[in-house]
């Protein structure tokens, strides 16, 4: 039933499966994650698939950073792929995600940031580990608006007020900020998180499948973006990833040490309000 | 002035009218009640109709548990009589509360699941007692969507995730988890309920009824839902009604003590957890 | 760069603006600080103004504690202005200040009532001071629904049942509370408050202007209520302030010390809860 991915370690167990994203060295979203999200979306839409999904991490530190800014043309053809026809963006294959028939669950350790939060907020429900982890858009201080569902996402969870406190500053969010602005649904100590997911998980397993699909549809129509905003957003990202600032200021961060493991990529909220770019 | 129901005891003081659910055994929302209800909408929409009513029930364990599902057939003729020309659906005579001219403010004690948990959302303000208060949209687990506006008021209220969390888990929230996700407006001790909702009532039993109903209906054109939206959600609600899984699934709960006073019914939430009936 | 203001004085520091109201004796808003409003909004429109604007009050009792009542056809003619041909009114200087390109960020002590806190929540973000900050929309108690802004932002940011308590209680609400309920981002202790801003407005302030204006642009396609419902907004506000319960309690209240520093305005929550007016 479960087919083997090169990036997503999955394990089904009843008719809740498991999804670990394991992309070493630090889970970047990258051509092959994207393929594999791609992939396992097709087996969630068949007949029989599993009712619920839970993704975690293999990597403590790391959930999902962000893309892999070294390979932008890549993972959107990978995403070009899943997104429907015509569409080649993040956002589109989040947006599928979000309409997925199965249940989706993610369990949050270590960092989300960019389109790393944005795969979380696709997700129908996020429950944080009071520890570590962390969340944050920092598009902006990089050089552009997010571009694969925070604008939407966040701005009808948090409000206009908070949303826009979360995109401008571009700075991370613990896990109790994070709970209290409804960027999570919970934050949950470290060491209840497992328990806690994996009896909701059960739960909603044995829960019949058509009432499953057709709440979560109900609520998808009241609260998902639309297709024309989500691709809306994504032109714009992709307008101001080729712009000078943006080019500039992923230089400076390469130069400090962005996509690997390290102080850059721990503390990327701090460390993007302290770029010597100026423009 | 005020009507006698007979399973809502009713008690005008000034301008505020106090409006206690009476049905024992357990407050199920059946016939009567929405006949009483729909006779209390009637008389609040007439000229010099109190301008505050508070709503609470006479059964400190129920507010309103649930519909009466022996009696779905009867109850559903009793809101056509209530909804509107051509609407036979407790989601259009809730929205026809929302509508009410008065200000209408739930006290909650004890269990409010399903319809009963509806009938608070489609109230304009909610103050939950912190020690007994109880939430849940059991509909998902015994087959069904949510079919009288749980869907569109959580969503709106608690954005997509919570209110997936709330539908799609169909687990019970209790006062304090309601309130930090949007369920409820406060909790409240039990203990200060009575006291606090009281003043609140009385203070704005005094304010202009034109101000009120004004500025009441001007938030209505931002966040009430749609008559469609309310109807198609009322119609998905039937038609899951008459399903395999809802059947096999209410008839397992009828046989562990559903609709009457006792542990399914007080632990509804858990109850819906463990059914053995498998689809 | 900065003009010179007679109600707001501005100072600028590198990319940032700090606008601080200065209207003695309780920063009332009236013509001349509606006026000044419009010339910071031209300002901060021209190409090379300042990216992130902090707004703050020199008085510590009063941020802006409601529109001058003796002067709202002056204050009007003042709006008309600055609202875009063929407005006049607050509540579209206030849409026009959630459209400006730069980011807006509230410091709140003291009292933010009616416009008070319609112009905070037309700011892109809120932070309040824990132990002085108070906000209240006491225009229903005094006969009026709020004609600025209050009616679309609270619905959005708090959901429709604690919109409905905000605006049909016309209560004061704490720092605490107003963090809770999301009328304001967060409150933060007193002593902190000041550094807090400082940092994040800063930081933006190094952000690429485009990426800000961008981001900012799209919140706002989300969120932002349109240009007819403000407008129908206001233009029930205008017919509500000539009724007779507005007029009579009015009078009432300035027969109580309304606009001058005293106890009806440090309590005007309160004060309007026990009027002697009856309608």
């Amino acid at each position: 039933m479960t087919a083997a991915y090169e990036t997503i370690r999955t394990r089904l167990d009843g008719n809740v499966l498991s999804a670990t994203f394991d992309a070493p060295p630090i889970n970047l979203i990258g051509p092959e994650v994207v393929r594999d999200l791609v992939g396992l979306l097709d087996e969630l839409s068949r007949p029989g698939a599993a009712r619920v999904v839970v993704f975690d991490s293999a990597d403590p530190d790391f959930f999902l950073p962000h893309v892999d800014l070294t390979k932008v043309a890549e993972y959107t053809a990978e995403a070009a792929k899943g997104a429907g026809p015509g569409d080649a963006s993040l956002g589109m294959v989040f947006r599928r995600l979000s309409e997925s028939p199965a249940v989706t669950v993610a369990k949050l350790r270590g960092r989300a940031r960019g389109a790393g939060s944005e795969f979380l907020l696709a997700c129908d429900m996020r429950f944080a580990a009071r520890e570590s982890a962390v969340l944050g858009q920092p598009e902006v201080a990089i050089g552009a608006p997010p571009g694969a569902g925070a604008i939407q996402h966040l701005t009808r969870l948090l409000g206009r007020g908070r949303a826009l406190e979360a995109v401008l500053t571009s700075a991370d969010f613990d896990a109790e900020l994070a709970e209290r602005y409804g960027w999570v649904n919970r934050a949950v100590p470290d060491a209840e998180l497992d328990g806690f997911v994996a009896g909701l998980a059960a739960r909603m397993g044995e829960f019949p499948r058509d009432a499953l699909v057709a709440a979560k549809a109900a609520v998808n129509a009241v609260s998902l973006p639309s297709s024309a905003e989500v691709r809306a957003d994504a032109a714009l990202f992709q307008q101001f990833v080729r712009g000078e600032p943006m080019r500039r200021r992923t230089a400076e961060l390469f130069e400090r040490g962005l996509q690997t493991r390290g102080r850059t990529e721990l503390d990327l909220g701090a460390v993007v309000g302290r770029l010597e770019a100026v423009d």
